[in-house]
């Protein structure tokens, strides 16, 4: 049957990809994805054909690795970070029902909320949310829901796509509605091109992250409760009955 | 400076360790961690020193690494999963206070939410929460809270800790508490012994997953109003607008 394995590259850097994805890429006749994380990987595979398409085209991308595949080519298909957070495994599979005898193999990876929590100390030791501050495919109202619920119950929240050009007020907006609930005092971190070039990590309060400009390659940790600076560091307790 | 790296393993098979984990052990006089974690990478270390510490001796743990690292041992600590997804990384720099002449070096792994979503299909490309249900350091009803808030706003939820033996009823409880937002008829799956020998998977409901007993070991996910079976596998859409 033919294959296609579906990898998360991880952050960028090729020593924070795990030895499972390192070894579908060597094992691979054609490596494809988006150019710039193309561009990351590139060097360590010298013989392997790679295929890119620009951002957007998934839909474009997903089919081209199944056509590959059905020619008997070993083919990767590479996201950043997890293939399966924000990622195209779930694309994968959707448009794979029309190619049944092609079978996929994903391969996790190690996402920005992991590898920016590792450069920050340890801001999710405890239950966490994920949210994508996008709505090119989300309504406005359900990111809403989610930024006060979860602000609510007191979870720390790593936020995804922080900003963008379309985007410019949406990290302001969303420090907004999370003061509904969090202390404008909340221990918060952003880091910038984690596991990159230029990689760069700032801690600062949750009243102060709303007045602060962050790009499309920051990734945005909002404490809970207990999360507190530790000798420079974002750290959340495991609990708060002991310890 | 003496340094300790704080290393997640990733859910036990080597292959699924980063290549920057695999270094740091390399590199290391000293592996330390809790048993069942040493004894899944022993193998492949054979050269080096193991130490280990009981479970619920997590603090012991953190201090031996540092007084062996104030002898001037390279050590690496070790964690399953991410060091910093309710693992030791936080402890390690509370701890870490009173050992300024030891440098803490955290390296990421993929947590058994990431490797579990891969064998399952790809349940976690949109917004999601990680629970544990876990209350020997939580309140129980600080986790009833993130629970329903967590499903009024239709996140994914992923479930740590679903069981132990003192905790025999706990998933049956969250079934409940999810259902007062989410549809009984919601995506779920469970995976057993991620990345291990019997490794095993089920899809199922969320009114059958209520009446499923799960242990320790297990990894559940709930999906979000989305979530469908695509070909046996559990995939949550990228959103919802299009696709």
């Amino acid at each position: 049957m033919n294959k296609i394995y579906v990898v998360g590259i991880g952050p960028g850097a090729y020593e924070k990809m795990t030895i499972e994805a390192d070894r579908a890429l060597q094992s691979s006749d054609m490596i494809i994805g988006y150019t710039v994380y193309v561009d990351l990987v590139k060097e360590h595979y010298p013989t392997k054909i790679f295929l890119t398409t620009p951002m957007k085209k998934e839909v474009d991308r997903c089919m081209m690795a199944f056509e590959e595949a059905k020619k008997g080519h070993v083919v990767s298909m590479i996201c950043s970070g997890d293939t399966g957070v924000y990622g195209m495994a779930g694309l994968m599979y959707e448009i794979g029902e029309k190619y049944p005898d092609v079978e996929l193999k994903i391969i996790p990876g190690v996402t920005a909320a992991l590898a920016g929590a590792a450069v920050l100390g340890a801001p999710l030791i405890h239950d966490f949310c994920l949210i994508s501050l996008s709505d090119l495919l989300t309504p406005k109202e359900k990111i809403k829901s989610r930024l006060l619920h979860a602000s609510e119950a007191d979870f720390v929240i790593c936020l995804y796509n922080p900003s963008s050009k379309k985007r410019s007020g949406y990290l302001r907006w969303a420090c907004d509605l999370m003061m509904e609930y969090k202390s404008e005092d909340t221990v918060c971190g952003i880091v910038k091109n984690i596991g990159r070039e230029k990689e760069s990590v700032l801690l600062l309060s949750l009243s102060q992250l709303k007045n602060t400009d962050v790009d499309m390659f920051t990734t945005v940790f909002i404490g809970n409760s207990q999360t507190k600076q530790v000798d420079g560091h974002m750290v959340t307790p495991r609990g708060y009955k002991g310890v």
